[in-house]
């Protein structure tokens, strides 16, 4: 027993050595943090001002140059837009309205699908049930779209396509905002046992359908897995628009999980790759309203609708990334890296996703650099774009700065970096960390972490998480970081929908993640070693 | 106490004689309103189909006609519309659009306020901020008016004007949807002794200020004190939109309490009388739009905004209320009434308020029609309009059919009249029933419900309710009754909103509480006596 103990203290006092906490320097990252924060003056022009900020458009770039020049009114160095490219068509709304006007006036709440083609003014049309049974699995999908267009073919001609059956609205008694409790945390600490990332094959792999296992599903994929998963999917979904398109539709309606309640939710109509021609004009239409056509339509009163879109696109343009850097002392050409994407969809003004992220990073390298804390390593923060395409702008850079994950051939910059630590699942404030199955990884984070779990940060957990731009490190064998947050409404009002705004991100949580985030920074930045890494992944299929 | 035991024995055994209840009957209700259920078909007409029914609207008078058609096709007797009037200006939206244009472009969530004057065409304007601190109380408000008259004489030309400071939109982890608790009901059972309704005089009445005051305050006022307290607000409200109008504002935006994640309620601008003239085009914002715009000209990039509003009006119009029998027998010119009103705000297509309450009491009078059941008294169904600018409907109808709550001169329906029972608390099902200290009714009611108590239906309380068409009937010491309805989300999203649609209505609600009606209905159309009814109040000031 006496032992036991014995080692295991020697054990942590091995770690200690290097991982100890500066609580003095601490205490001065959370006063700028709470005292002297700027995070929501920045999350206000990302989102108010410059918002939304949907990859390729030039209102993304506009928000890049107002945070490259408010960076460099920082202090911060080497501040520049890294490009990456061709991304597509660059795309964006210059206005639209969708209305009811028979049987009755309705300014239907709605959305138009980004990469959707415009109208010409205003055009009415008839509303007329086709019903398309979504899915997730390309094989079912591919089946449906053949039955559809057998179906339908010669039919729609000057409608407007109603493409979903009636949502269930079933009301429920569950709050829409969310925290983490304790034992939800203590089970996400409990560790799962490591599962490599794997790739996709369109012909072989399974795709689930039941929406429980989607999650797991797209978690387990690796980055070239997710790529060629998204090209397949979106490449039907822009069957389905050209087929709509070729038949004559006036525009398609659809609805989405998310949008009810008199909210929106939009993503993408099909691919944003110039080859590919837009599709008709595609709008999400909120449940309540949605149903409201069905319904018309089914008890005979077919519903004529009112639809106009004016878009504003350039055929095919180049992407970036935003690149700055606070430059190290003694290890200077050592990187410690932070990051979120920094694109945004485009029916709200990005505020959950991504610009508390964005805006929080930022605060992170303006805390250390107003502190003038002394770091050995470089910091580089880089915000991404390309995000909501497929992780398109990381992959791009790591790619370019580290390694193709295809073949593993290694750059010399991939020697000289410590890690990545990503922010990316809403607002909310910081729980934990997700190791990512860097088992050398749980003790450093347990001893950087620890200063705040009276701030309510006490899970690291070795499990992996998906979905965001750490993966495209970790896909090259790179320590990439994705922090555990508090739900918030994330996934009950704001993902990817209308209300994705600034009054959805509460002061509070962003000026706990900056502070946490600036302290897991400095002391990678100044940690006598690099971080520990997995072993080196063989090159990907 | 052997005695006293025997007196209350006594008193049951009076009371069961004749409030038995024929659980034969309540069978036969219960499968005729959940089994052959008509009243969601009836509920999408009147949404769907034919809402919303703001009254004075010629779409009013449309979903009026229908729902005769289908009240006659039932068999119902006399089915007519019955005039009174005058009611001011039919007013109904036309089409609408409100765009940010400046430094982005984006479709804001907005709502027109009823009796706002349209635009001439698509008018742009730079947004102003001028803040107007709203009161329930009317001297505050006037006092209010005269200070921002003064500061923005000549400011405002050209401009849109925010009239609300920025809105608080902390996140709630409640949940929207409300079902009561026991112990809910059981405090609610609870008496609270009678209080007199009273008056209203607008030089000596102090309204509160605290908003959990205004509730129990608006509660207390008699209808002639409600409308004369609706007068003087609104009145004030008027002359707002004529400073503002008079000033050359191009729009107003409010914010509204209940308009937030992306939803939005509205009310009117002024007075729905002719005489009164109609104020600038005036919106309500979702909170996150209007706080959006607030940040932005705080932060010195004053937005500009487009605005189009295009109304139909007609200048002096009569509303109606539709009636309809199912003849007595033995008793047939008694009556036995149930109602709701059928008027609606315009934002949504009035499903919680009030077309749920419309299809429950035509649904109640279709089950004891299809039944057959044979009634000794008259029952007579009646759906108001014009309950919405203060129970105007109700208040005509009683005053031609009953008594003039001023001079208390009766009628001889009057004496004919056994009760009035009202729905208008959102879509919920019955919990209970307020009595409105009518002591002599509570084991009436307690009698009628227990059937109904494995339902949820078991809290019958002394307690008044107010806010809607039964105080016309109590104000002239008629037996006038609302139910205890589940708050489901009316208090949350649907009051007065956009989201106030045919999804937010729970069939099982509905059906529970056309059952329950039905059989109140048929127990006191042929209980042996009418209804006890409270002392007659004396004439009102």
């Amino acid at each position: 027993m006496l032992l036991r103990l014995a080692v295991c203290g020697l054990a942590l006092l091995s770690l200690s050595a290097q991982d100890r906490v500066d609580l003095q320097v601490v205490q001065q990252i959370k006063a700028e943090a709470y005292e002297r924060s700027k995070v929501m003056e920045t999350l206000a022009g990302l989102t108010d001002r410059y918002g939304p900020r949907l990859t390729g458009s030039p209102e993304a770039r506009e928000a890049a140059d107002w945070a490259s020049k408010r960076l460099i009114s920082w202090g911060v160095q080497n501040v520049h837009l890294e490009k990456w490219g061709p991304f597509g068509r660059a795309w964006s709304v210059e206005q639209y309205a969708v209305e009811m006007v028979e049987p009755r006036y309705a300014l239907l709440t709605a959305m138009p699908l980004a990469w959707s083609g415009g109208t010409n003014g205003a055009v009415t049309g008839e509303v007329i049930q086709a019903v398309f049974r979504d899915s997730y699995n390309p094989k079912k999908m591919a089946e449906e779209l053949a039955k559809f267009k057998e179906k339908y073919k010669g039919k729609l001609r000057g409608k407007v396509v109603l493409l979903n059956p009636v949502q269930d609205l079933s009301p429920s008694t569950q709050g829409l905002v969310k925290r983490y409790t304790d034992a939800e945390l203590a089970d996400m600490a409990k560790a799962v046992g490591p599962t490599a990332k794997v790739g996709y094959d369109p012909a072989k792999t399974e795709v689930p359908e039941e929406p429980e296992k989607l999650g797991p599903f797209f978690n387990s994929l690796n980055v070239k897995g997710i790529e060629t998963f998204i090209a397949q999917l979106y490449g039907l979904r822009g069957e389905r628009a050209k087929f709509l398109k070729d038949e004559g539709a006036v525009a398609v309606f659809t609805a989405d999980g998310r949008a009810r309640d008199g909210r929106t939710a939009a993503e993408q109509a099909g691919r944003q790759e110039a080859e590919f021609p837009m599709g008709p004009p595609s709008f999400v239409v909120t449940a309540e309203h949605y149903n409201r056509l069905v319904r018309l339509a089914e008890s005979g009163t077919a519903p004529k609708v009112r639809v106009m879109l004016k878009v504003k696109t350039e055929e095919k343009v180049d992407s970036f990334n935003l690149v700055g850097e606070l430059p190290g002392g003694a290890k200077k050409d050592e990187l410690v890296m932070v990051g979120a994407h920094f694109d945004s969809w485009h029916a709200g003004t990005g505020a959950t996703d991504n610009g508390a992220g964005s805006a929080v990073m930022m605060e992170v390298v303006r805390i250390l650099k107003s502190l003038n804390l002394k770091l050995d390593r470089t910091v580089r923060l880089v915000l991404w774009t390309g995000e909501e395409q497929g992780l398109l702008g990381s992959i791009a850079y790591v790619k370019e700065h580290f390694a193709d994950p295809k073949t593993m051939q290694l750059t010399s910059e991939h020697g000289r970096m410590s890690g990545y630590f990503n922010l990316d699942n809403g607002a909310g404030k910081i729980r934990g960390v997700y190791v990512e199955n860097n088992d050398a990884m749980k003790p450093v984070f347990e001893q950087w972490l620890a200063p705040f779990r009276d701030m309510g940060v006490s899970t690291v957990t070795l499990r992996t998480t998906g979905g965001t731009d750490h993966l495209a490190f970790d896909a090259v064998g790179l320590p990439g970081f994705q922090f555990i947050q508090d739900p918030l409404d994330y996934g009950s009002v704001t993902h990817h929908g209308n209300m994705d705004v600034y009054d959805h991100v509460p002061a509070d949580d962003l000026k706990q993640a900056s502070a946490v985030i600036a302290s897991v920074v400095y002391h990678a930045a100044t940690r006598a070693e690099m971080l520990p890494r997995k072993a080196l992944p063989k090159p990907a299929e």
